[in-house]
Formats: structure tokens, sequence, C-alpha cells
């Protein structure tokens, strides 16, 4: 849980009361988690916490020195649960105001003057000194305030932003991932599996019991910012896995 | 984020590499996320963090004093990855040994004795005073030490166990919820939400746009511990937005 110039880590950030009370199924953490994965970061802590300032205050100062990029979902719409715009400004001391940038893309999609009313002009409001996050979606865009990145909460927005994200950061890495479905009982192969840790030390390896009511062998995966190092491991484990047991 | 006495509060604590490199798709926030809502105890925060020991004792370190019930998922199978017993018992400074009654849950489930491998019978090592929490599904129990129930990762076993866990605890308390549909935009209602939470304190307002392509209205789902007050703020708020807007 630290920072590192080669290899960049995140934390992701759930803002919202729906996802604790069980009412939505948060489908967001899936979709942030394949991306960054794909795209060479490594996510290293989720957090999923209520619509409170002073935890919302809280969380962002505890995260934010520990990871490369904070991404947040959530509580930036036009209504008075929507206050992580403000909670971020308070945990960075920032200034709470209007970001020009951000008002223009909201005249932009609210063409009629009379509809962009008090309520949807809140949400132009954001840290002192964010780049807005454009939404093709819905107009009102998030923002980037030093290495913590605010999107929307709505699936589809925030597949736009992370869109918008990726563009803007530069990923030179790339994690490699080769999996092995066995079907030996994860007790019968533990020895091999950590004996394949301990000799390729940048190469991790878990193991998934493939479940349906009986269990029918595992399946093992592993991960690597090294190339080179994943096949050996790979090749090394498939001949540990074919001697006898 | 504080424990009380009348109202309990709970933090799940997700351990798994598998959910945050996206392999997995999580199921279990939202099963457990259900559960605790409809049994009067409020979810505050849900954190996942990886199979990373140091990871694992700093979040428990930090969790247990904020909230009267953790339950973590995951890590407590029979391979070299499954470190959150062992964790734990680092965390609480507990002896990691052990623990007769959950040798004996695998011996019942393990009926053929060569099959208890010495990667199995891992499984029974818990921190020091464990009370086991027993596992229908699969043998190899759970266990509660202090205020954290540790549960498998598996869905099917998460809901074996958190059915153990239901009968064991006592809530008095429950979570009254009501929703309304509305066509109307956020922005449009705003004030009238913000209000309803200043006039009953101890209601929850939250609105959650309903979007599909479009924007197609809002749900608006209000939570209280008292009866009377919900029922009191929905009929305020259903009179206020049938008022001309």
């Amino acid at each position: 849980m630290s920072k590192s110039k080669k290899f960049k880590n995140a934390a992701l950030l759930i803002i919202g009361n729906e996802i604790l009370s069980g009412r939505t199924q948060d489908k967001n953490i899936n979709y942030l988690a394949k991306q960054l994965f794909s795209h060479g970061i490594s996510l290293e802590e989720v957090r999923v916490i209520p619509d409170v300032k002073s935890t919302i205050i809280n969380t962002v100062k505890s995260l934010k020195n520990n990871f490369n990029y904070i991404i947040s979902t959530g509580g930036i719409g036009a209504t008075h649960d929507d206050i992580t715009a403000e909670s971020i400004s308070a945990a960075l001391k920032k200034d709470y105001c209007l970001n020009k940038k951000a008002l223009k893309e909201l005249e932009k999609y609210y063409k009629n003057k009379s509809d962009l009313t008090d309520a949807r002009k809140k949400m132009a409001y954001m840290p002192k000194g964010s780049k807005i996050i454009l939404n093709k979606v819905s107009g009102a865009p998030g923002f980037q305030i030093e290495n913590i990145y605010v999107f929307a909460g709505i699936p589809i927005i925030v597949e736009a932003m992370m869109k918008e994200f990726l563009k803007n950061i530069k990923s030179n890495t790339k994690i490699y991932s080769r999996s092995i479905k066995t079907k030996f009982f994860e007790s019968m192969i533990a020895q091999k599996l950590e004996n394949t840790e301990i000799e390729f030390t940048d190469v991790r390896v878990g193991s998934y019991p493939i479940f349906d009511g009986k269990f029918r062998g595992v399946e093992i995966v592993m991960n690597s910012y090294s190339k080179k190092n994943i096949d050996l491991a790979f090749k090394y484990l498939k001949k540990e896995l074919n001697k006898k047991i």
C-alpha cells in the first residue's frame, strides 16, 4: 500500500448509502477493476462509504497519500445528498467554488437557459483548481484534483468518465495473467502453489475453488508485471501439477 | 462511524485479490448489506483489500473499535494465500492455534481420515479463544473473535454462515424504508427533499435517478429507525411533490 513510480496503484472510493443499504447492487467496482487491471494499474483497495461529510473527508485524507490514483464514484448530482465535491474540497483545504469550464459544459447540455436551474448549477461547483472530466452522457462533468478523480455513480456515466481518465493518464506497464484449471482439491496442491510463489517472487499465485454445490476443482490464477517470469512460473507449475500427487 | 448501544452498526471486510483484479464480480456485499439492513443493523463501511498480511492487520485494527460488528469474507481456505485467520490473530495479539471444535467439524466432514491432510487441518487454526461459525456446506467453519466474524468467500457458504450469525446476535431494532417514484428531475425536487430531511432529522432521504439511456425520473428512498417519523415524512413529501413545481 504505497505509491511507486514504476508500477501505478489505485484505490476506489464508492460513495453511496444505496450500496450500503443493499438497495443497489454495485456495478462499478468490477468494471473499474477490470479497466485498471488491463491498463497495468494495480487496484489495491476499495472503500464503500455513506454520504456523510466527515466520513468522506477522513477517507480521502487516509487514501490520498497511499495510492497513485484515487477514483471516486457517486454523490455529484443536484440534490442535498450530493456532497462529494464539497467534502473533497474540505479534505484538501481548497475553496469549493464555481468552475467556469464545468458551467460551460452545463450550458452546452441545457440549451434552454431556464433548464439550468440553481440546483443544476450546483453540479459546476468543485474544489478550486479542478480539471473537469467530460461526461458525454448527461452533461454534468466529473473532475480531477491532485490525484483524485471524481466520477458520477451511474454505471454508463462511469464508463464514459473512465474512458476520459484512461486517455489522460500514462501507463507504460502491463499486468500479465495466466490461469490453469485443475480437478485437484486446493489442499492437494497447496504446497505446489506456495513453492511457485517462493520460486518466482514477482508472480502472485491465487487459487479459487470452482464450486457449484460440489467442489469441481480449482482455478489457479497467476499475475505478474514480468512477462518472462510469468511464463516461467506457468511452465514450472504445469510440470509440478503433472507429477504424481 | 461510532459504536452505539441502541442502534448497531457494521462494517464488511472483503479479502481477496480476485475482486481487486476484476476477475471475480463480488456477490457477497449486496447479499450481506440486505441481510444486515433487514435485521436493523446499519452497514456503514465496506473495504475490499488484498491478501496481504500487513494490510489485513492494519484494516482490522482501524475498523474494530468503530463498529459493533465486523464481518469478513475470504481467505480461510487451505492454500498459501489464505492468511485471514493468521492475520486477524496478529491484529488482536492472540495466539494462532488449533481450535479443537473446528478440528472436530473437519473430522466430521472428512470421514475418511486420510482425506484430512495437513493442508486441510490448517483450516482449524484460528485466533485463540475463537468461537466457530458452522459451515453446513463444506465443513470448514468460520469463526468469531471479539466483534469480528470471519466467513469464507464462496457466496453459498457466506449465506450459510450469515444465517448462523443472525441466529446468535440480538437485534431489537428495525430500519423502516419507504420509497416514492416520480417523473420529476432531481434538480426540480432537490429543495423539497432537503426540506424533508431538515423537518425529520431522524429520516435519511436519498434520491436515485432512473436512467436507461435517458433520465426517466427519480426514485426517492427514505430510511429511519422510527416508524412514526418515516410515515410522517412520507406523507409530508408526498404532499410537497403534489404541489405545483
